[in-house]
């Protein structure tokens, strides 16, 4: 049986997964692939942790060079993370003609331009399922499964971290604080969370499902980004008496000559499959001109799901070596040198449905007040909830409204103006709502 | 730009599809595929009816034979459904060494390892991905994405027609004749629905799922099957009191040595994903050992879904011509020849829980009666409904039983039993519960 060498660099927790499954795995894969998957070298910094999987001594090294320098190794697996050392490795293995699989969604959102280009001009393959859904079949699916196809919006739940958190609030009606501190607990959520909650993990994510899906080019800075850690239990009742759940969406959508694109918490129909995406699970919602809607579900992070989309690019991979070829399917679905910038479209351009919470003082022409703004700013109102006269602590009480398309522009102008009056007390939270558009 | 011709033969719904796919996505196809895709010919027996794309008249033709004795033609597109001539037509252009796209399920299910192996041994591909699920990338996610994986079980709704009777006799409480006749109407069902709603053809797309699933070979004569004609307004009302909706299920379950595969409505909780499947769409649910939990959802039939899922084969056969290769990946993801026999365990055996609902004479003891005979049949009764004393026309009212996990021989026997008891009027209901294993 023909055997094909592989370095791994990075042995965390990803890392561990991906030689657990080889070793675990070593039959299925060989009688599907034909061929023997050898891990020779494994390269880490930290040798003394302990793992949760037993490993030859002689394997485990501290210098990733070797692997690089190994003219026997041509699948090189990158889990380290972070931009460097990961990007100089990758880059040198590209050019030492290795073929390379990695999950970093960092990397590749911030240098795919440079990797993609080096590994044309190299002919060597990289494979990076694991960088965007964890075990979702996203990235095959965009540029195989529906390459016949314009992709007229993605929208996914795309943090599972986030998603965790939201889906506790919203079940269990716990605060923001507790279910963070539990997730961190649970080994899930990192010491510093702000890369999950504030939408930083998301948005290399988004860059990467976005290059995919309209063959272009994407500026990270340019993606608007909310996180979800305003998001409080008030919000989360209201929603549900407007019959949505509040889920941590990334939206790309094409318009004309832009592509939008946005990451915020959003008020989603209780019916809509991403609404019953629960826990730390992800999903993708694809629209499309011909196969209409795709919806994919699954573990978008852990040890063993994340193994399994690294792993099913190492045999892609390796059944093109078998028959003796490479660059099959172009990195991102077209040759580099015809892949264009996107131009986004500004937030300030967005039209969309909104969903405020004002916070005033119970007085008479309040309500007057406040639609009167909107209304000069071209917002119309579509329901209104004030319900009982509890006050808060800042002797507010809430009034919940939800509007009928409206311009982003519009929207934070109007928030400006309502948020300065005598009557309200605090910042008035908006979160955005999607009914029709991703259906 | 490199030119590839393909042959048509079948220009009903899909070939349709097909055509105006190939001709709006043509920009698209080229960038990505970096040649050319000429449809050639198009056979069909009938030619006058008109279709709904213009194709230019030299085009189109009586005879198959002149697509399969083209030496032009390199791909082979099937789509006109049936055993024969499809089959012979489909191997005449295997031996020609041309490579075949096809939708054909009842084919690939009957006929599967005569022409999975003649294309092994004339090494050409069989691209099936529109077979099973239209345009959800099932096919291509079981051998591609999760090659790393044990399979534990694939359950899912696989027929759009059945899926659209249950979802809107429980939408909006209409009976089962009105709805089938609506989707008569509406033209999706065929005019004789027994192979949707009978599940012969779930069965076939489960034949092919499980084939991929666990490498192996099974008998369609096999496969328990039960349709949805049985179901009625009352069951559909209990399920909801119950916490659960009733779909049109496709289940295969590992088990130790056997496959457990088995077609019929089946009670799952309202929050599972699939119980949010409506409409006429499929959806597959797949648990395994790394992977842990994928869904996909899409559009199971359709002109362009299923088109879309033709031309992505095409485009992945063209992929690999272009590299001047074949069978990158075998048809049934592993070698014919190390292809064993599926053991399907036998529905005697197989464990599950249970909706019975049976239409009795309201009269002192028959609750006795009727939890007796389960009792001595070894199942255990996990809840009772006993509603009201409404009377049907038969002087019967309904008493609801669900079970825990019994053995299906007991409850055939149990229910042999009971409905010979002079206190029942009418044939007790039957149907299967998922609780947990799905998950």
């Amino acid at each position: 049986m023909k055997k094909i060498y592989v370095g791994l660099i990075g042995f965390g927790t990803i890392g561990t997964g991906v030689v657990k499954l080889l070793q675990n795995s070593s039959q299925i894969i060989e009688k599907r692939l034909g061929a023997r998957l050898i891990l020779k070298k494994i390269a880490d910094v930290d040798l003394t942790t302990p793992r949760d999987v037993s490993v030859e001594k002689g394997l485990l090294i501290k210098d990733a060079n070797e692997i690089l320098n190994d003219p026997e190794i041509s699948i090189v697996i990158e889990l380290m993370g972070g931009y460097e050392p990961a990007r100089s490795f990758i880059l040198e293995a590209i050019r030492k003609k290795k073929h390379v699989v990695t999950a970093n969604k960092a990397l590749l959102a911030t240098y795919g331009n440079e990797i993609f280009k080096t590994a044309e001009e190299e002919g060597v393959d990289i494979g990076f399922e694991a960088s965007v859904g964890g075990t979702i079949p996203i990235i095959k699916t965009l540029k195989e499964g529906l390459v016949a196809n314009r992709i007229k919006s993605v929208s996914g739940i795309m943090n599972g971290t986030s998603n965790y958190i939201l889906t506790k609030m919203t079940d269990e009606g716990e605060i923001f604080d507790a279910v963070l501190k539990e997730a961190q607990d649970l080994g899930f959520a990192e010491a510093d969370p702000s890369f999950d909650i504030e939408g930083i993990d998301t948005a290399h994510k988004l860059a990467i499902t976005l290059s995919l899906s309209y063959g272009k080019r994407v500026k990270l800075d340019d993606i608007f980004i909310k996180g979800i850690s305003e998001i409080s239990q008030k919000d989360i009742e209201f929603a549900k008496d407007l019959g949505y759940k509040i889920k941590p969406l990334a939206i790309a959508i094409q318009r004309e000559d832009f592509i939008e694109a946005r990451i915020h918490p959003t008020m989603i129909p209780f019916d809509h499959l991403l609404a019953n995406v629960n826990g730390n699970f992800n999903a993708f919602h694809i629209t499309c001109d011909a196969a209409d809607s795709v919806f994919l579900y699954g573990q978008g992070s852990g040890m063993m799901p994340t193994a399994s989309a690294v792993v099913s690019d190492l045999v892609d991979i390796s059944r093109n070596m078998l028959k003796g070829i490479a660059r099959r399917v172009p990195s991102r679905s077209r040759r580099e040198d015809i892949i264009e910038d996107i131009k986004l479209m500004p937030m300030d351009d967005i039209v969309t449905n909104y969903y405020f919470r004002f916070s005033v003082i119970d007085r008479p022409g309040v309500l007057s007040k406040i639609s009167g703004i909107l209304g000069e700013n071209n917002i119309s109102i579509a329901s209104v909830i004030q319900k009982g006269r509890k006050h808060d602590n800042a002797g507010a009480v809430p009034i919940v409204m939800t509007t009928h398309e409206s311009k982003e522009k519009n929207v934070q102008k109007a928030l400006k103006e309502i948020d300065r009056l005598e009557i309200v007390r605090g910042k008035t939270i908006l979160v955005r709502i999607e009914d029709e558009k991703l259906k």
